[in-house]
């Protein structure tokens, strides 16, 4: 077990579950996806300015989550964001969703390419995403 | 009562459902939204077009929802919408969210205005929203 | 104008972005419903104990929403939750969304009424939701 | 290549983009989900009768999603369900979302197994599934 690179709190909001009071199985992705953010920007690396400065982007071009045990509206969780892998041109993240008692949730993977903004070519990460990505 | 300039057709999903099994009010937005899009697209005006080769915006400027009763998972609804007033710079739309008896669940209304991409400035409506917006 | 009675800060993040790169007019109002549940929440009353152990709901019966100026993908922006009016069986909340500078970027207002889970009808608001809102 | 047991058309709107106007990664999910209870649907078991009537659920184990190639705002996409496995407790979905063009964009994989309500235990699958996900 490796400390998370960063952990990002989330209230489980209505707009959020299912019929079932419990957190709808797709928003896991969009919660993962904003601790994703909110790890970057930690790190100096704002996606709003990734979008509108940089020639980048770093599509998901995978993602794949299990599901243990439900998470339901009022929950306070944590979300630990994980780097697992960093390659030239593509790295992978791990979320670890863990619910109040500290239990996790559900684990969220994730692997995202680089890619530039013109071409739409694959490309290799810019210096800034290594950085942010590496930083201990 | 005027007929509608446009009927869309949309099934209740778990996504859009709040925690009491009924259409999240939230949702009510989107899914006029989606209508308006069905409803421009119907009338050769597709908001992706819009978007990558135009050069103005249609942003809300003002939305409100009055919600008389709930929409149920698994509902099959319609979205009767209206063009209530066009004007040089601006315009009106109005949805009746419709439930399986008929019966009007929500009155949606949303103001929309000319932008011009480049200098976020309000614009004339361009020729072709104003023809689709007054076509019979 | 009237101290808020709760902010509640959010990133502006991609997953409630339109394809402008700013804040989708809908995702206003599920924002502005996450801050009303952290604010009911800080208040000791949370939306998920409401949900399953209560006999109330408070389901939304009128939204509207003000837009003066677009929230970016990437601001910090805080929403100030203010309670408008509090009567027997209903009550009216503004949201004043926030961006970076403290400008105001968006008014949305929620009318919201108790209703009783089991008959479906409308009820006077229970005592600890009228402590809630009336809490200085 | 076996014909897909159901498909489902969409167009994929502004709601569903995020700020590089194409189909955001978490909605992939979403809208096969839509799929999936619209081929419940066209099979005689609605996902707001399970909810309401029954005393099952069929919650997500797994989900996971590859994706090949964007979706953009606007696109008349069609999501081609298949159902992949069934076993006793659990079933494997995959749904083939595709472009304009025919192309794949996005394969989505998802694994659910039936959950008594009451008990929140694993069960068998209702027979009523069972013939839904096997019929011809």
């Amino acid at each position: 077990m490796t400390a998370p690179a960063h952990t990002h709190a989330v209230t489980i909001s209505l707009r959020d579950a299912d019929a079932a009071g419990v957190l709808f199985f797709a928003r896991y992705f969009a919660l993962a996806h904003d601790a994703y953010e909110a790890f970057l920007d930690a790190r100096g690396l704002s996606t709003g300015v990734i979008l509108r400065e940089r020639g980048y982007l770093l599509p998901v071009v995978h993602a794949e989550a299990d599901y243990r045990a439900p998470l339901w509206v009022g929950d306070h969780a944590k979300i630990h964001v994980h780097v697992e892998e960093v390659r030239r041109r593509r790295f992978s993240m791990r979320f670890d969703l863990c619910g109040p008692d500290g239990g996790v949730s559900c684990v969220v993977r994730t692997v995202h390419v680089a890619v530039d903004k013109e071409t739409k070519r694959s490309a290799p990460l810019a210096e800034e995403v290594l950085r942010a990505l590496r930083e201990e």
